[in-house]
């Protein structure tokens, strides 16, 4: 697959849905930030060092077999986007993308954003819970790269970053959770705010602020320096593994106090996502979360989790505009989404 | 098919769907009001009284071939609640039963109520916009009777009747008809004013007042002193027939202006009905009436009209006891409720 066909593709290594406790974890992120040294960082970046970091990378790449990188500016907006909208790239990445590049592995399990906020970024997306074998794939990516590159590091503060809750180690690890019950049965407010004295940010997938479409909620770090990787993995998936705890007793209540209402609602949801002939993303997500449930907990045994995953990429706008291949207007955009859906769910394709 | 089995059946003539402007008018039902003369009227009448016209009635029905005769103390407090909701007998004839009976024809088309305000109702039912081949069939019934009955008329008056509204001709004529466009372009408040207006009556099926469950209308004349039959039907039926105009003319408008909407409205109601898992009554019949609009619309062409008349039926919480063989709370209706809609819809039983 060329680096355009797969950005084109809506399955992706990560919505595979095969990994670990993969009945609540969507997916398990790590990303840390890296800096060449003797270049400017962000900020001060000029013409010649953005080109420097282009070319340094350009070299290094070359020599993975399974690795290519390419420059944003080499992309069409959609097709960032689709980056974007896949978890591939981070929104900064768009601004300004005659200074940006990225490199992907042929599977999308590993990306490098080159001049997003530091020099480099270093992301492995995995399905499930899977921090640790992110980690691990992250780190032998990370001593590849520092066998052919000099890294900007300090003895007393560990990696240097543009951003100072980047610095020491400058792992970010995140992971992303389907918490549908805890959100019905009102729970998810005490979640959330438990999450947030833990000095973990929480938030909506796609959303800023707190509102989660779809039940979907995104849990990271925020602090770096001080901690080493493994002291920061390990508080985290503790937590994880609770929220874990909480959203299945959470589902085995609804199952056994509102058996009728919860199964009301997966197959209505399941019969509109079939049926509906205009679909708004917002709605889409939805519906997609109610079906999910109703997959995990064996009231749709036919559905595969992989398709809804599937279907979450297939109703982003970005996605719907590179089907049409023209900008398409609100009504538009619902009829083909519902359209895809429509397709997906009954016809298989 | 004996009288109980009948009762049973959701399935009946008026519901056939095979009638003239079918798209919107379901049925037409012609009701006239007879008294046997040397009898009381119903509110002076002594237990002798109605024994003499049980035993009249009795003697004459036996003649008919394709007629039966049943008290309405020999049925089931549940059976006389399908009777009423099929509309082959009114509720006022529920009221002390042991007063009561009712003669049915083997297609369900005639029905004589016996003891309901007056002493014989005759009514029959047509699928369709049918009331001149209504009153026909209840034109000839009535000569055949009254070959052998004699009733209570006058020269000055005409047919005698306990209640002063249905003396002359004694005619009832009533239409029911299905205005979803008119409801959905809020239109519907103009057209029962102007009904109201022209001395005809209207209101929902099933319900008092003027709330349409499922948007279905039922228009009667009011007053048939001083007016001949024709007179009578003529003007009901140039009414009907302009409502007729209206609702097309506004299913027209819906289908150029707002395509997708009601697509999306007619679909979403056909997936809530085939995989909801709990339905109210009310919810049943406005899904049913927007799923009916897309069959007459031809958005779903693979449906049968008929299917979903028997649905209206087949919905209505007696006929849930009915089945269930007892009875039945609200959560277990509702489940009960849309397991048979969809064992109909899906599986096609």
């Amino acid at each position: 697959m060329n680096l355009k066909e797969m950005i084109d593709s809506t399955r992706i290594k990560w919505m595979d849905n095969d990994g670990p406790e993969n009945d609540i974890v969507i997916s398990s992120r790590i990303r840390i930030a890296r800096n060449l040294a003797g270049v400017s960082f962000f900020e001060k970046m000029n013409a010649t060092d953005i080109e420097t970091v282009f070319n340094t990378m350009q070299l290094v790449i070359a020599k993975f077999e399974s690795m290519q990188l390419i420059r944003l500016d080499q992309l069409s907006n959609i097709e960032r986007n689709i980056l974007m909208e896949k978890h591939l790239i981070s929104p900064d990445l768009l601004k300004n993308p005659e200074q940006k590049a990225v490199v992907l592995s042929d599977d999308q399990i590993i990306s490098i954003m080159i001049n997003e906020e530091d020099h480099l970024r270093l992301q492995c997306l995995l399905p499930g819970l899977q921090l640790y074998q992110a980690w691990k794939l992250i780190n032998e990516l990370d001593d590849l790269l520092e066998q052919k590159l000099e890294y900007a590091f300090s003895e007393q503060w560990g990696y240097l970053t543009s951003c100072p809750t980047n610095v020491g180690t400058g792992l970010r690890a995140s992971v992303m959770l389907h918490l549908p019950a805890l959100v019905m049965s009102k729970q998810i407010d005490i979640v959330t705010g438990v999450v947030s004295m833990m000095k973990l940010a929480i938030r909506g997938l796609y959303g800023e602020g707190s509102e989660a479409v779809g039940n979907l909620y995104q849990i990271s770090n925020q602090i770096t320096l001080g901690r080493t990787e493994e002291e920061i993995l390990n508080s985290l998936i503790a937590i994880i593994k609770h929220l874990i705890e909480q959203e299945r007793e959470a589902r085995q209540a609804l199952q056994q106090d509102k058996k009728h209402w919860l199964e009301d609602r997966v197959f209505r949801a399941y019969g509109m996502l079939k049926n509906a002939r205009l679909l708004t993303a917002d709605e889409a997500m939805k519906l997609i979360s109610d079906v999910r449930l109703g997959v995990d907990l064996n009231i749709i045994p036919e559905l595969a989790p992989a398709v809804l995953n599937e279907l979450i990429i297939m109703t982003r706008p970005v996605y719907l505009i590179k089907q049409a291949q023209k900008e398409l207007n609100s009504l538009e955009r619902d009829v083909l989404r519902a359209e895809l859906v429509r397709n997906k769910l009954v016809l298989g394709n």
